[in-house]
């Protein structure tokens, strides 16, 4: 059996996220969405909402499950028992920090692989951080996130969302 | 009669901006330099000062005007009556962005065309972040804003600017 | 009146050049989509085959015209009375070269500007060499071109194009 | 069982090919290693040494075929019953070129997935047109392919390979 | 004779670091590695203990200096009669960046030239800010750094870095 | 003494490769611009002419040679006692192939060392492939190289060079 783990913030998780992971649960036996506990960013939702925002987004897909995670990546990846880290690509600037990351991740411990995989064209321009500014300037964010992440953007933001 | 609108921090407005300006000015009726309100990167310059700063170096352009806005930018443009939006570009890392950015406002909102156009080659290396650390550091600035905003951050800093 | 010159090989004329005219109609009063007499690529189809392709294909619109150059693009542009260039932009490595001509013709008429615009994101993989490619080995092409584009493909080609 | 095919001109097999698939290798169920039959770029090697060449790289991998194939990509992969396709990213340009052409085989057939590798970083400057060029110079590329793909070099170019 | 700077954060100094300032250190008569006394980036060592770090990294090497600078770079290299600024590159978002630095300073003072080098192929991947985020999350970095600076990271971290 | 090589096949010899001399020659004892033998590119002028050229562009500096190479360029360097190659660096392209290049010479001989210089920021769009079908198409390229090339670009096209 295959596992790969698919890290990140997830703050929000966008559409673009949900995408790489029905690829990703089309490719691989069990797909582990893990969310980086580290709060160093400062995030917008407590680990635990992230967590939830996820799960109801994967809850369909049977070999997908949500977890989070401290400490190095590659030592939980380990833990886990996962073959690769998945990271999706959308641009040049990702690329770059990507490649740094995979490679630093090898030198860490060279049994972790990382694989990329890319959104649907339409999610090129998709970002976490975009999504919340536009949220927070009154934008309508729903083409881009799934509904409950809507609702979760209005309730926490206090701004009519439209 | 075309209107398109310019965005911007312009903390401070700088050579590079006046010459984005300048061009844009000959191929459009109106050109409206949009100071965005949005304190979040905490400007140097005050909203008003930076509106006054533009002002002065586009009052010899009968067809540029300077306004402010907060908000989605793609509902200002719609509310000003504008059919695009303009930004220089000057490097991968800038293309990449707006490219994003671009395509995340024509989401928002089909109308609004964004266009893309190229200071002239020597300000390429301009961005007001580098100029205010120069003027911080004492640096003479003069070769890259203009005058009377050369005087404004030697006000504003307290450094003898050069 | 403001003329934009909107060059090119358009080798064949693809879904995407169509989508950057459309958009610089509106912009523009007037839109002239400039094929390239140059044959130093080696294009599959002769320039009046070109020109009627692109004939056909931007027909509906009354503020566009089509014709050929050869010579210098700045000079082509001054006689035709142009205001600037139009070039669309797709990738990183478009931006990069386009900078480069755009800095060229710049420097050889200083009163030819260049701008850029986005086509549409699900066009962003489209360029007139791999649609050549997939046409040849037989792949349907009928997405990324106008019909009648289609037709000229397999006629030329020979192949039986899906 | 999951199949992905690695496509390639491979003229020659690197190692950097090599790594590429030794890490697809424990990642998927079966390999295949798949030389485009189409000669446009004018290989120096013939489509039956290349085979032979892969042949003999791949040949201690049990789940690692050669095989090669003519027409569209995606056409291949459905036939072969491949999930994916495999690619390896070394730089920025290999990234924009690759991309394109995964959205581009995306739209030819939506259950082609791309998925993209990193080769060991001591192999990021390696190109198979680069070693033809040093070969062709008499420079040493023991380094760089395997030994047997040395060998053939020396006796294809008919240089004193050092 | 002729001397070059080699400027930066230093936070803290790493192989990549020392790659660069020994193929610097044999192409000119002199380097000083100069560290930003400007505290902008809160740096997790401090000045002193960077001065400390780079010292004992740099020892062995006779015409290489070590020193710390505020004020503009420019002024500095002047200063100390240094013919040119050595900077090391990674990957295309440093030349990005690093260009625009290098045109600013160009502009600033034109007798103080660039020259740009690049580091073993091993520490494309490295950063002074991955690497400490490394040590804080407890990963071993004995690979990416001199001996010393391990000790230090875990002495101001606190962390029983691995 | 400290020599490094400025390799290129210089055709033709542009005022950006004049800048690019001028600048090492200033950092270095002795610069020697060598020209690539290698005719595969098809150049445009001759072996002799070229060297004529580069001669006749750089006689007035005293520590600059001019030489003809073929073979490896590490074996070049190596055998004329170089320290260093010199690679002007103009755009984000640029950077990714002469790094790779920089990369493979170094597997070749350690010994060799890349640097990369940048040059005059009104030169970054000057490439000898533009100036040659500029000049073919009848432009001036008179403010793009030496006067002497400009002549001889005119007796070898034929064409009535502005």
């Amino acid at each position: 059996m295959r596992t790969v783990i698919y890290p990140g913030s997830f703050d929000p998780f966008t559409n673009g996220h949900l995408d790489i992971v029905q690829r990703a649960a089309k490719l691989f036996d069990h797909v582990i969405v893990a969310i980086a506990r580290n709060d160093a960013k400062g995030p917008l939702f407590g680990l635990e909402e992230r967590l939830e925002l996820v799960r109801q987004s994967v809850k369909s897909m049977q070999n997908v499950s949500v977890d989070s995670f401290d400490g190095l990546l590659v030592d939980y990846v380990e833990k886990r028992g996962g073959q690769a880290v998945i990271r999706g690509l959308r641009a040049v600037s990702d690329f770059e920090f990507e490649f740094q990351l995979a490679l630093m991740n090898r030198k860490l411990n060279e049994h972790v692989e990382t694989i990329f995989m890319m959104p649907k064209d339409t999610y090129t321009f998709l970002s976490s951080r975009l999504i919340k500014e536009i949220a927070r300037l009154g934008g309508d964010v729903g083409a881009f996130v799934p509904s409950h992440v809507v609702t979760a953007l209005r309730a926490t933001l206090g701004t009519p969302v439209r």
